[in-house]
């Protein structure tokens, strides 16, 4: 079918998956882009394909057709790739794995997507988010994981309770601050972890901290007062990684 | 002095330093916030000061006032922070160090901040970057480097004649490759490197590739192809800093 306007209801609805409020209702979110699609598809998450009317991509789910201006009415892209899929949101995680990366309180999609990405790369199990960090949904975060979100386990859920409960389970529980702590090139290989990075002005929170085993941070130059959280969350995984 | 109209012609100057073009020509770029600002009055960059009228930042540099209007007009935050200081743009190299990045048309400005950022971090004395580069004084690279760009020295040239002389000069010449290579993991210490990492989508350019003594991959999950490039080169800045 060939929708040409955007007061059309499927197309408004879709419009409404750029609000958190609209993909919680329809537990639904949109990817865009080729190599996005594929793995929503290939990770059975694609439910529905929206296509510029010139544009092939022969997958088996449902397609619909648009005009150009409706691909750049419901695209976040300065240059749109004619090609928008719906998404089924994740399943529910049944079971967390032995190394956790935890996000208290991130704020920027950018910086999450990267993170998501980096810990994909970086053979991370599980990611436990605070309740109040950015929608894992958010298309902007969609973008930066560059499709890792599909291939990690991530929840949402209150982090004190969370490491109390690990804390039993035998996880070590490693916090990072800037200066104070083990420097991260002499950690050791550890079975079973949670390491917890926080938001973006603030770090971790310090109640959280309190809960802590260790500290780690990334050794620098004194004239440089920390790094972006992405690239310093990313580093320590690439060292966790043993 | 209170300028209260975006039509005064010192508010459109400011205003056109947002443009690349502008730049150049006034040899001048501007940054905000009060921590920037503080960065560029210390390292002797910033020239002067533009304050909403209500706000207080004694320094002893040319200090203008403007209204709150103008403040949103000339600033590229969504929350400006009242503070807007004009600097001069950096001195030229007179002299490269011993340990070199190069990057080959990086075009995001997030990305080529927070790489210059993670630079300083890591004591890499001159950033070396390829004519087709994003500008260092576009505002959104500034604001990434979190002040970074004041303590790092950073040209622009031809890469290739540059490889080429450094060659000469006993450079170690380390390209990246996703995959092909050397393990990050195994590097050893070198005394004067060069570390060229290339542009988001494309990576680092043939011709300059064939120019290079080794290169140096990051091991990673098979699942995932590749790393964001601010991630991926801060990860072997770390790395290479012993």
């Amino acid at each position: 079918m060939l929708y040409t306007s955007t007061d059309n209801p499927k197309i408004k609805k879709i419009k409404k998956l750029s609000q958190k409020k609209y993909r919680d209702k329809y537990n639904e979110f949109i990817v865009e882009g080729r190599h996005l699609v594929l793995e929503a598809y290939k990770t059975g998450h694609l439910k529905e394909l929206i296509l510029e009317k010139n544009e092939l991509f022969p997958l088996p789910v449902e397609t619909n057709y648009v005009t150009n201006d409706i691909i750049n009415y419901l695209s976040i892209l300065k240059s749109p790739t004619n090609i928008i899929g719906i998404c089924d949101k994740k399943k529910e995680v049944k079971e967390i794995g032995r190394r956790i990366l935890m996000l208290d309180n991130i704020q920027d999609p950018g910086n999450l997507g990267t993170i998501i990405r980096s810990a994909a790369a970086f053979n991370i199990d599980t990611i436990i988010l605070s309740p109040d960090t950015v929608d894992i949904y958010n298309p902007k975060v969609v973008r930066a994981t560059q499709g890792m979100l599909f291939h990690i386990d991530i929840i949402k859920v209150n982090l004190i309770d969370k490491i109390k409960e690990l804390k039993t389970k035998g996880y070590k529980i490693l916090g990072t601050k800037v200066t104070v702590g083990k420097n991260l090139k002499s950690v050791e290989k550890m079975e079973k972890f949670v390491i917890i990075v926080g938001n973006e002005g603030n770090g971790v929170d310090e109640e959280i901290l309190e809960l802590c085993d260790e500290y780690l941070y990334i050794e620098m130059s004194p004239m440089c007062e920390s790094l972006n959280v992405a690239v310093a969350t990313s580093i320590i995984l690439y060292e966790l990684d043993k």
